[in-house]
C-alpha cells in the first residue's frame, strides 16, 4: 500500500508545483473534502477554516476562479514531502499523515520558505490506483487566506 | 526492509513534531544509544557530544526533565525527511542514513529553518516492526545544547 | 522499481552531501547526460544551460577541476528529496521526477536555503541496481554558474 499512496502524494505535490491544477483536481474523488486549517486553530479547538471545498465541483470552481484572477503566474511553488505515516485502513479507505515543506520562488529566482505543516489524508485504493477522499492541510505556518492563493 | 524502516522514521519525526515525546521514547530499545553531535566535531575528530543518552531510561529522564521545565510548548517542530540510504545489516540489525530538515514555527505562526543534517541509525527488525538501537544525529547546523530543547 | 530508484536517489544526494563526488560520478553510466538549467529558461524555451556534461568523462573532469580549485571545503551541502513520481519506462530505462530542497551550512554552522527544484531523471535498472543515464536539474532558484560549485 505504501507505494501506491506515496505515488499519489508525489503526484499531488508535483502537479501543484507545475501549475497543473486542473489535473491536480482529478486526483480527488467526487465526494471529496479538501480543507486548509492552521495548527494553532486545531490545537485550540477553534473551528476556523481557511479554505474548505466539500466536493470536487467546489474544488473545480476554486481552480477556475484562481485562473480568472491570475493571468500570469506570480511565483513557482515547490513541495518537498517526507515519508508517509500510514495509520490504518477501513476496507479500501486508508488514512495517513505526511509532513510537507513548501517553498516559493519569485520570477526573479529568489526562493524562500513559505509554509510547513502536515497533510492528514484519507485515500481510497483500487488496485494500483488511489483517489483522495479527504485532505486536511494543517499548516504550522500562519497563512493569509486569499482567492489568489494556489492550493497547498 | 525499506518499508518497515521508512515507516519507523516517519513515526519518529511525526511523534516529535506532535510533541508526543513519551511515545517517541517507546520507539527505542532498552539498550539504545541516542546522541546529538555536530558535523564539524565529527569531521575534526572531536569527542564533543551535545546530548547523549546511552539507554532508554536516560531518554525517559530527559523527556521528563523537559516536561518539568517547559510548562508550555514554545514552538512547533516540523521534520521533513528524505529517502533512506540503507547501508546493510548484521542479522536483524539494519544500518541506514536519512537526511533531515527541521523547521520551527513560533506560536505567532512564523516558520524558519532550524537545523539540517543526517541521522545515522541502527534498527532491529522483527517481522513488520522495528526498534531503534542507535540514533546519532549529525547536525550540519551549529546547535546550542540546552535542557529546554526538544529532541531532533 | 520504486525501491531501487529511491535507493539510487538517496545515494545520489548523500554522496554529494558527504563531498564524495568521485563516488557520485560512479552512479552514472558512460554515455550519461548531466545538466543544470533554470526553470525560468525551460518555461521560456531558452536554450541556456548552466552546466552540461554529456558523458561520464566530462563529469569526471568537472569533479577533478573542482578538487583542484577548492583545497578546502567551504560549506556543507544537505539535500532533502521528496518522493519519486515515476513516469514510465522503455524496457529497462525508467523516467521519473523528484523534487529537492538543498541547504548549505557555513563552517561556522549557519544553515540557509540554497536551492529548490526538480530532478528529471532517466535511469537504467538491472536487477537490484540502477545507473543514471540522464539527470536534468531544473532549478526554481536562480543560480550563479561557477566552476567552484558542487553539483546539485
Amino acid at each position: 500500500m505504501r507505494d501506491v499512496l506515496t505515488a499519489l502524494m508525489a503526484e499531488y505535490a508535483l502537479l501543484i508545483d507545475e501549475d497543473r491544477l486542473e489535473e491536480w483536481v482529478e486526483l480527488f474523488d467526487e465526494g471529496c473534502d479538501y480543507r486548509v486549517v492552521t495548527r494553532e486553530n486545531v490545537e485550540q479547538g477553534l473551528p476556523n477554516v481557511l479554505i474548505w471545498c466539500d466536493n470536487k465541483n467546489m474544488l473545480r470552481d476554486r481552480v477556475e476562479s484562481y485562473r480568472n484572477v491570475n493571468l500570469y503566474n506570480l511565483h513557482y511553488d515547490r513541495h518537498v514531502l517526507g515519508p508517509l505515516r500510514i495509520l490504518g485502513h477501513d476496507g479500501p479507505l486508508w488514512r495517513f499523515d505526511v509532513s510537507y515543506s513548501l517553498f516559493q520562488t519569485t520570477l526573479e529566482g529568489e526562493s524562500r520558505l513559505f509554509s510547513v505543516g502536515r497533510y492528514s489524508v484519507e485515500a481510497r485504493i483500487a488496485g494500483e490506483t488511489a483517489w483522495l477522499e479527504k485532505v486536511t492541510v494543517i499548516a504550522d505556518t500562519g497563512l493569509i487566506p486569499s482567492l489568489l492563493a494556489t492550493p497547498i
